[in-house]
């Protein structure tokens, strides 16, 4: 048993700072780093892939809507043709910033906004898988375990890492409790370890009307702001390793 | 003999239209394409890619400022490292777009008051040629024939292009007339064509004060906008052939 | 009889220019002037407020999403708080210019999406209404004719003006026909402007599907770009002369 | 004997947050309020305009460079033109926000580099000056004691407020030491204090060479992030209640 554990990092901007990606980095073992659209800029991602490359860090692109002031997570309605082009283009710009390292890039992860309508919205979802594997199939598709982008990458044939959340509830049906609505989120660190070790070693979660359903928990996201990310995570690492379940990168 | 006939392309931005790319394409053997910093967006990136692939059109990437209300041209104080994460990042967003057309960057030239800092300022000129070399190191640099930026590029091994301008006077010092003085444009067509020719053929250029200076001529840059920028280009390419000088990309 | 002929303006940005507000500008009534976040900088504000007032033109604010490279017309979703900040930033910049003319801003008509936004839905509807209420009560706000904006404006006591348009055409249900759809536009200038001149003096417009529903016409939008703007807007005046229908501001 | 304390605020943008306002705006008695070019956005601006007001806290305009990635502290070449423009817009929009809550600005403060350019450069400093009279020519400009920008407003007839600085040293020339220099910051809130008072009781301030130099202290600058933010401007105002000089707005 083995899981991956992801942050999205490098959300800082030009003067302003977001995330404790210094304090976070050492534990996790996969960076979705900022592509200067809803968030990052060029500096930052320099210093993102330095950072993630120090730590051992397997890197990743986080491709957002062009949206900084909403930080990327307003709905826009882009055209699959419009949804595409960012993608490449955000990419590509992380991208160079492994290559002047040397390095490589391991993953993509939509951001935000564009996450949740590509994996609901078959045609975005679509342009995204379309996007990734023009550019470089081999990078391994995160996306929301269960949605419509795992499904279109699979279909495509592009590796993909089914995303689960460590304090985010689930619906019956499997998706994530709006943020909008009570018992959204988890807020003991205890109980956030506990949902992500079920998910990886029963591969079921129980939904927030107490019945469990099948989930596929390849990786996991933890929230790198707050002022407990932490503490979460360190619970979160902790639990795994008590369960004998391997912290490692995909791919 | 022989010289390559350069253009900035791509320059276009979602609803608004700047030059007139598909005109121009087919009579010029390198595109700078703009890479949505100073102009251009990853939709029109897309296309102007393919455009230059379907003219058989050399592909280089144009990066400027992050100056958009300024279309580049208005001088910003930046960093040396602001300077060289900007360049790395804008090469690697273009590079993409090659990379789904699985065609190759072969050049690259700053655009506008990049393009001049950088041909006078020792520091931001290195600036540049690191990341060049960082990114790609097989990609030919364009400057200003005479400047910082071919001599830093020349020191660091990169393969140059030193450019001439076929419209623009040349000061005794082999700097551009500043277009603030009267005599910096050449209006003529024919004018302009021979000045090319001559810088070709001679090596010199006559300056605004009817002396000559050498000139290195690899490249020669073309506007493609304005109400004359077809039968300059004609003229130029008639009187390039009439003189046996071949017209071909660099590299 | 009577109607206002308004036109957006304006919308021109740094080096790119969209429309032909010079030749459009004296020949209406009322310019909807951009305000930099779909269209428009400072600048081109400054020369539209004074091209508007040289011309006797009534000055009003356009204001759009923040969506620069979507000009403004991709649905984005805003809270309503952040589309009331919007509109009231939007109108508070371009009252500055008209200030320094010793001129007043006479309306507002929201941009694009926006429109389109706030004609159906009714809480950005009563956002942007409390925004023009709160930074200046006596503007007249634009807005689709029988849409969700008019009925909340003149709900708040507001000044309104029922937009109709002279190219597009009507569904049953009083709405624009969609661009997607065939038959969205109206292709002849003799059919738009009987369009223009019926919906004024029969107060009703013949539908897509060939029946008649009411319409209240107070002020038509003319499109200022295109090859047939000036032919469109010069047969419409003409038939509205005709029709002995004064063409003249609101308010 | 008085001075008025101001500090910049608003400066938080979209999901990023600079600066304790809500801690140091009780203490201070003018708020320079950026305006969404180097930083602020439109909902920043009304809950910060609400914020001041809340505290008797007088409202200034804070315009700054349209560049938010470099948070409007890199100078750029623009023409004296396009820097009328932007002030224009910028007071125009936090205007607005000052009418929704029945209020009015006071003063204006131009941010960062274009403070420091129109101290020096005659050209800027007239353009701001132009901008601010004829948008309000009742507000105070604040420009940097003994600047270009102070000799301009009070030529063309504007009420002026020459800023001092608490935690900065001063050249012989009376310019602020450059922070690239050793002992450019004053880094005891003790000494800051100290200099505080002795420019406003005895109209001079100490040179890094030791000398002294005249100086005009009508309002002093506090800086409202660091970690000492908070200890600097309680030792500032204990140390002037001491020494009886009245903390007030101007104007």
């Amino acid at each position: 048993m083995k899981i991956d554990i992801n942050c999205d990092m490098g959300e800082s901007f030009g003067a302003y700072t977001i995330g404790r990606d210094e304090e976070i980095m050492p534990f996790i073992t996969s960076a979705n780093i900022a592509c200067g659209f809803h968030a990052g800029d060029a500096n930052v991602m320099k210093k993102t892939v330095s950072l993630a490359l120090e730590n051992g860090v397997a890197i990743g692109a986080h491709p957002g809507l062009p949206d900084l002031p909403g930080f990327g997570r307003r709905p826009m309605m882009l055209s699959p043709e419009e949804t595409y082009s960012l993608i490449v283009y955000q990419i590509g710009a992380l991208c160079a910033f492994a290559k002047i390292e040397g390095a490589q890039l391991r993953h993509i992860k939509p951001h935000g906004a564009l996450y949740n309508m590509a994996a609901s919205d078959e045609a975005l979802a679509s342009a995204v898988v379309s996007a990734v594997k023009d550019v470089d199939s081999s990078l391994v598709l995160y996306g929301l375990a269960g949605s419509k982008l795992i499904e279109a990458g699979q279909k495509a044939g592009l590796k993909t890492a089914s995303e689960v959340f460590a304090d985010r509830t689930y619906t019956r049906e499997g998706m994530l409790t709006p943020r909008t609505l009570p018992h959204a989120l988890i807020q003991s660190a205890d109980e956030a370890a506990a949902q992500v070790v079920r998910m990886v070693k029963e591969k079921r979660v129980q939904t927030t009307d107490q019945t469990y359903i099948d989930i596929q928990a390849d990786t996991v996201c933890i929230h790198g702001d707050g002022p407990h990310a932490l503490s979460f995570l360190h619970e979160i690492r902790l639990k795994l390793q008590e369960n004998a379940i391997d912290i490692q990168p995909l791919g």
